[in-house]
C-alpha cells in the first residue's frame, strides 16, 4: 500500500483488500496491462520484437512519480494519459525506438478498465476464500448448535422456539446462495477490455482481431464478443453482488448484536486483548465486529445505487458515469472484505451460552408455548376460537404474574380437551422445535455437497 | 386492476404489469396459496378432506371486501392477518366446520412471501417476454446498420468514425447478459416460503415436511432447503437483476435521446399520434420513450438501495426491513417493464437518418480522422511526435477554419512519409471503422445461438 | 381519494395524506391553477372577462374522466396535456369562445409544478400540525420521567445510568430543529413557477410580470425572481428535510423497539385492540407503529436519493430526471405523514414500566456503575490505572457470578481510598445521572419558547 | 496531508478539502478538542491547572504515531480510543502526573463529534469562500450576456428562443439558496458535543455545566441544549445541503456538456495546456470540469441517502450507523468541494460562441418560433386552432424542407390574419424572448442584495 489508505480503513477493511485497491496496486495493475499489450502485439507484428525489452522493463511500478502523477491526473480527467506519459519517457531513456510503440493503438479505458478487472480478480479471490472460512466455520456451529433450543423472535417479541442451530442454518443457507453467485458474476466480469479510443479498434487495423486474443491470453482473461466500455453491467454487477453479500452479513450481524446485548445475553463475540474496551466504561464488552458489517450494511446500498445510477454513459465514453465507478466500486469490495473478516471471525470464536438461551425460554411464564396450545386445543374447538381462548389466558397470565400453565389449569374448556400431562408437554419448548434439526441437517448437506464441486 | 393504480401509472410501466401488482392479483395470490395449502395439507391427512370445499370457494377474489381490509391492515400492520379473518368469516358462512382449517399451520408471511413469488413469476414472463422482443428488434437494428458509417463519440465530443450498428450491438450485447442474469434469478426466486411462526413449522409437527412439499407441488414452485423468511437474498436479487436491466435501458435511452437532438438528428422515437407532443410548441417530437427510460433510471437504484438495506433483518421476522419491501419490489418491477417496453417499441420504430449520420462526420472538417493519420504518421515518426504533429494541425485548422486535410498536406514532414493518395484515404471515416462490422457479427452470432437454447 | 390509494397505503401513511397526494387532489390543484391563471389573466387584459365564468366553472374535477385521462397521458408524457384538452372541450361545450382562452400562454411544467406547491403547502401543513403534537407529548412524557432511572446503552450494551426523560428530551430536541427546518423551507417552496414553454414567458409578451404576479397573489404564493422549472433545488429540499425528519423518527422507533423487546420491557406500544396481534401467536403485542416509522427510514433515504440525482436536468427541461420526480416525492410525503403519526400516537400512549427499568439497572450487579468507581479511584491512582483495576474487578465479578461491590471491598488498593459507604454511594445508580435532568429542563424550556412563536 | 489521499482524490477533490479531512487534520482536530478540554477543566478546578502545561504541550500531531495508530484503531473499533492511550502515554513521558487528567470525564465520541465539527467549520469556510467566486463568475456572465439570445431547448429538442444570460441567472439564482441553506446550516452545526460516556456528563458532577459551557467557549462553538451524540440530523443536514449544491452544480454542468458538444459548440471549457485531452485523439477539447461535477452529482445522492440511513441509532451509542458517517461525510464534503472548484473555473472562463448561438437559432427553418405564430394567430382563430394549424405547417416544412415562414405565406387562414411583415417579426428570435432580461436583472440585483449582507 502506497499512500492510499487511511486510518480508519483498517477498521472498516482488510490489509490483503486495501492492498488490492491501494494506489500501488492500481498502477502495477496497469503497467501489466501495457506490458501484456506490448507481448500481445510483439506475438501479431504489430510491433517490433526489439522494442519489448524496454517497455517491459518500464512496466515497474517502483519507477513511477507518484506525486506528479496525481497532479498531472487532475489536469488529465483520469490516471491512464499521465501515466503512459511517464512510461513513454521512462522507456525512452533506455531505448528511444521502443518509445514510440508504449501504448500502441490502445486508449486509456482499455488499460484502466482492464486493469481494474485484474483487480476485481484479486479481490474477488479473497472474498471467495473468505467466504469459504466463514461456511466452515458456519457450518460447525450449526452442527455443534443442531439442538440447542432457543427463544426465536418475531417483531423483536418472544415467539416461538427455535432451534440456535436452525439460525445459524439460515444464516448458512443464504451465504450458499452467494458462493453461486461470486462464479456466476467472475464470468461476466474476468474478460479482458481492448477496443481503442471509441471502441472499434481501427487502429489495430487487419490485427486487430489477434491482438486482442493474445492480450486476453497474456493476462489470462476470457476475450468478450466486442468492447463493453460504455456497457457497465458486468461491473455494476459485482457492486450489486457484493450489495447482496453485505446485506446478508448484516442481517447476521443484527442478529448476534440482538443476541449479544447485556439483557439478552445469549451469544457474545469472541474475546481478545484490545477489542471492543470502551474509554470510560471498563467493563464492557462492545460487539465490534457486528458494528462493521453493520455499518457496511448501511454504506454499501448508497454505494450499489451510484454504480446502477452510472450506467447510464453517454455514446462512446461517458461524461460523469464512468468516473463516478472509480473510487466507488473500490470503497464497495474494501467493505465487503471488511464485513465479511469481521463477520468470519466472530462466527469462528462465537461465545454461545447455551445455558441463558434456555432461561430466556422461560422468561415469558410459558407464553412463548401458546401456539403450541393453540394449535392442540384448535383440532377440538377450531382454530379461531382456540386462538381467542389463549390470547385471553395469556392477557391473564401477565395481569396476574402468573405462569400461562396455571391459567390453562384453572380452564373448563382447556380441561375437557387436554389433560394435565397433554399440557405439560405442549408447554415444553424442547418438543416444540418443529423441522428445526431437519432445516439444519438439510443445509449442511448443502453445504458439504457444495465443497465437493 | 382495482384500486391500485395512479393516473400517472400508465407513463411509467405498462397495463399487465401494474395489473400483476394490483391489489386485486395480489389478493388473488394470497387466496391461490391459501386454497394451495388446504389442499397440501388435505394430501397430507392434515385437515380433513370434506373441509376442502368450502376453503377453496371462499378463495376467490372477488369475495374479499376491500375496503374493510384497508382499515384492517392498518391497524394489523399487514394484510394478511385481515384477509385471513375475512377468509375464516367467509368460509364460515358455507361450512362453519371448514373454517376452522383455514391458513392452518401457516404464518402471515408464508403466505405473504408465497404470493409474492407467484407474482414475481407472472412479472419475470413479462420480462422475459418484451426483453425478447427488444433484443430481435435490436438484432434487426445492428444487422440492417452492420456497415452504417457514423460520428463516435466520447465525452460528448466527436472522437471517430464508428457504425451505427455496432452501437445497437452494443446495448443488445448487455441485454444478452440480461437473459442470462434473468434465468439464473428465476433458480433462486421460484421457491415456495412455508415455516410457520417462526420457522420451524413446529404448528406442522411430523406433517411438515410432507406440507412443504405438497404446497411447492401444488404451486409449482421450487422446496428450497429452509424458510427464507429473513433471509431476503433472493428477493433482493431480483431487485438487482431489474437494477442491471434499468441501467442498460437507460444507457441506450442516453445515447437514443442524444442522437434525437435537433441539433444532431441522427436518429428519432417512432412517430405515433397524441406521443411526445408539446401543449406549446407544436413542431416538436419530443423523445417520451427515452424520457420513460432515462427517468426509471433515476428512480430504480434509489429503489434498488432500499431492498439492500432492508435486508438487515432482526431474528425471525423484521421490524422495518420486510415491510420495506412490500412497495418498493412491486415499484421496481413496474418501472422495470415501463422502461423495457418503451425502449421496446423505440427499438422496433426507430427513425434512422443514415444521409445525416454522414454528415455530421463532416463537421469537424477532418478532425475525426487525427487518430488514423497520427498512427499512420506514428510508424513512421513515433507515435508522441506523430500526435503532437496532428494536434498542432487540428488547433491550426480550428483557428483558421479550415479542413484538416488542407493542412496536412502543407506539412513537411507529413509530406516526408504521405502521399496525397495516402492523405484521402487516411481521411476516409468509412474506411476507418476497425472491427465494428466484426463485433456486430459476433453479437448476432450470440443472440441467435441464445434463441436457440 | 379516487383510485390511488393501494390496499397497504393506510399501513405506511394516513388518510389525510393519501388525500393530498391522490390522484383527485392532483387533478383538483392543476384544475385551481388553470382557474387562478385565467382570473389574473383577466386582470391584466390577457384575455377577455367574458371567457372567465365558462373556464372557472370547467376547472371542477368531478367534471374529469379520469380514465380517458390515464390512457391519453401514457402517450403524451404528463399529466397535464391531456387534462388541459379534456378541459379546453368541457369549456367548449359551454361556451365556444371562451375555450380558446384555457391555459393562455402557460406550458404543463407551469400548471403541474405550481398544483404540485399547492399540494405540498396541504401536506406541510398536516406535517406540521402532527410534529406540533408529537412535541406535546413528548415534552409531557419527558417531564414525567425528568427523574426516572434507568439504563443507558451503548453499543447495546449496559453502560452507565440515564433517566428516561433525558432520552425522551434527546428526541424532542431533534424534532425542534425539525421544525425550524420546516419552517425554512416552506419559504424557499411556497412560490408560484410561471415560465411558459422555456421560461421566459414570451406568450405573454409585455404582461408577463403582471400575469405572473396576479397568479402568485390569487394563489396566495410567493413570485420568486425567475421560474425554477429546471432548477429543482426548491422541490429537492423538501425531500431532504423530510428525509431528516424521517430518520429522527426512525432513530425514536428504533429506540423505542428496542426497549420494547420481551427481554427489556421496558416500554410497550399503547394497546389497542386489533393492533399488533399476531395470526399464530396470541401473547404478542407486536410494536406495530415502530415497524411503520422503521420501514419508512428504510425507504426514505433511497426516495430522497432519487430526487438529488433527478436534480440534474437538461436545459429548459429535463428528460428523466422531471418525471422522476412525480412519483417519488409523493411517496416521501406518504412515508414522512405515516411514521410521524404512529410515533405522535406511540409517544402519547406509551406504556412505562419504571418498576422494570430500575430492575435493569441491576442486571450487571453493579458493573454498569463502573465509570463511577473509575472516576473516584482515578482521583487518587490515575485514570488509566484506575481504569485497570476496575476493568479487572469486573471481569472477576462476572467470572465468579458476584455484585462488583464485594469484589470491589475486597481489593486493598480501593480499601486504601474509598471507605463502604463511599463505595455504596459510587454503586447507586440514582445518584449517578449527572445532567439528566438539567438537559430535560433545558429541551423543554425551548419547546416552552418555541410554542410562543 | 499525511498518508490518506489517493492518486485520483485531486481530480475529484482540491487540496485545501483534501487536507481538512486528512488523517492529519483529523488527528490535529481531536487533539485540539483534547487540549481544549484540559483548558475548560483547569478553568473549572476538575483538574488542576499544573497538568496542563504538559497535556498541552502533548496534544500536537506531529507527536502521533500514526502507524501504530491505525492498527490499534482495527481492534478498538474506533480512533479515539488508541489515539487517547498514546496521548496519555506521551504526556507521562513529561509528567506522569498529569498523564491521568488527559481526556478526563470525556468519552470518544465527544472528542470524535467535536473535532469532526471544528473539520466541518473549515470544510464550510472553503464552500463558502468558493460559492461567492462562483457566484461571482456567473453574475458576471450573466450580465455579459444579458441580451445574448440562444436556442431554449425542452425534452432535449429546440423549442424557443431564450437568453444565454437567462440561463446562467438561473444557474446563480440555485446557487444564491444555496448560501442561504449554508447560512442555517452552520448555525445548527457549529455546536460543541460533550456528553461523556452515555450522554449525561456524570463524570463531572456538578462540574459539568462550566466544562461544557468553558469548552465551548475554547473552541469558539455553540453550546447545545444537551448533547446530540445520537440525534444526528445536525451531522445529516450537513450532508443534505451538500446533496442539494451538487445537485444544482450538476444541473449546470449538464447543461455546459450540452452545449459543448461538438454538434452544438455553443460554449466550451476554458483552455488550458495539458486539461483535457485525449491520448487517442489529438484534436479533443473534452470537458473535464463537467465530468468532475457530473461525476459528483452520481456520487453524492447515494453517499447522502447512508447519511440519512445511519440516523436511526441505537440507544445512546450506535452499532453501525455512527461508523457508517465517518468516511461518508468526508467523502460528500470533498466531492462537493471538487465539483464547485471546477464550476467555478469553467464559469470563470468559458468560452461562449455567441455567432454559433445564432447559427443555431436557424437551425429548423424558423421551427423554433412556432409559439409566437400560434399564439399570434391564437388571438384570432383560437388556441386549439392555431396549434392544429401551425403543428402541420411545421411538419408539411420538415417533409418539403421549406423555411416555415414560406409555408405559412402560402396559408390563407393565416393571410387573412397576419401580414407579410407580421409574420417576419414573428419569425425573428430575437424579438421574442420575453422576460429573459427582466429575470436576469433580478437575479443579479438578489445577488447584488446578498454581496451586501
Amino acid at each position: 500500500m502506497k499512500n492510499s489508505s487511511t486510518l480508519t480503513s483498517l477498521i472498516s477493511s482488510t490489509e490483503p483488500m486495501l492492498a488490492v485497491f491501494s494506489d500501488h496496486n492500481s498502477i502495477a495493475c496497469m503497467l501489466d496491462v501495457e506490458a501484456a499489450l506490448a507481448r500481445a502485439e510483439v506475438r501479431n507484428q504489430v510491433i517490433p520484437e526489439q522494442a519489448l525489452a524496454a517497455i517491459e522493463a518500464a512496466c515497474e511500478v517502483e519507477l513511477i512519480d507518484f506525486a506528479s502523477l496525481a497532479h498531472a491526473a487532475a489536469s488529465a480527467g483520469n490516471l491512464a494519459i499521465p501515466l503512459i506519459k511517464q512510461l513513454t519517457a521512462n522507456v525512452a531513456k533506455a531505448d528511444a525506438a521502443a518509445a514510440k510503440y508504449v501504448h500502441w493503438g490502445a486508449t486509456s479505458q482499455d488499460v484502466m478498465d482492464t486493469a481494474l478487472v485484474l483487480q476485481l480478480r484479486q479481490a474477488l479471490d479473497l472474498i471467495d476464500a473468505d467466504l469459504l472460512l466463514l461456511n466452515a466455520a458456519l457450518a460447525a456451529l450449526a452442527g455443534r448448535h443442531r439442538d440447542t433450543v432457543m427463544v426465536g423472535r418475531t417483531w423483536m417479541q418472544h415467539a416461538l422456539p427455535v432451534s440456535f442451530g436452525m439460525k445459524v442454518a439460515s444464516w448458512l443457507d443464504g451465504m450458499l446462495r452467494h458462493q453461486q453467485r461470486l462464479r456466476e458474476v467472475r464470468k461476466q466480469i474476468l474478460v479482458v477490455q481492448c477496443g481503442g479510443a471509441a471502441g472499434t479498434l481501427a487502429s489495430l487495423a487487419d490485427k486487430a482481431g489477434g491482438v486482442a486474443a493474445a492480450l486476453a491470453e497474456e493476462l489470462d482473461l476470457g476475450l468478450p464478443d466486442m468492447p463493453w466500455h460504455v456497457q457497465r453491467d458486468r461491473i455494476a454487477e459485482v457492486a450489486t453482488v457484493m450489495g447482496l453479500l453485505v446485506g446478508s452479513l448484516g442481517k447476521m450481524a443484527r442478529d448476534i448484536s440482538l443476541l449479544s446485548q447485556t439483557d439478552v445475553a445469549e451469544v457474545a463475540e469472541p474475546e481478545q486483548a484490545g477489542r471492543g474496551g470502551s474509554s470510560a466504561m471498563p467493563h464492557k464488552r462492545n460487539p465490534v465486529g457486528c458494528a462493521v458489517a453493520l455499518s457496511a450494511a448501511v454504506r454499501v446500498p448508497g454505494l450499489v445505487s451510484t454504480m446502477l445510477s452510472g450506467m447510464v454513459q453517454e455514446n462512446e465514453r461517458a461524461l460523469g458515469g464512468w468516473q463516478a465507478e472509480w473510487d466507488t466500486l473500490p470503497d464497495i469490495m474494501r467493505l465487503a472484505a471488511g464485513s465479511l473478516a469481521q463477520m468470519k471471525q466472530v462466527a469462528a470464536g462465537l461465545t454461545v451460552d447455551t445455558a441463558r438461551m434456555r432461561l430466556n425460554l422461560d422468561a415469558t411464564h410459558g407464553q412463548i408455548m401458546a401456539e403450541a396450545v393453540t394449535l392442540a386445543l384448535g383440532r377440538s374447538i377450531g382454530r379461531m376460537a382456540a386462538h381467542q381462548l389463549v390470547e385471553k389466558a395469556c392477557h391473564e397470565a401477565v395481569a396476574q404474574q402468573k405462569h400461562l400453565r396455571d391459567v390453562l389449569a384453572q380452564d373448563a374448556t382447556v380441561g375437557a380437551h387436554l389433560s394435565g400431562d397433554d399440557l405439560s408437554k405442549l408447554l415444553d419448548p424442547a418438543l416444540y422445535t418443529g423441522q428445526a434439526a431437519a432445516f439444519v441437517d438439510k443445509v449442511l448437506a448443502s453445504w458439504s455437497a457444495g465443497k465437493r464441486n
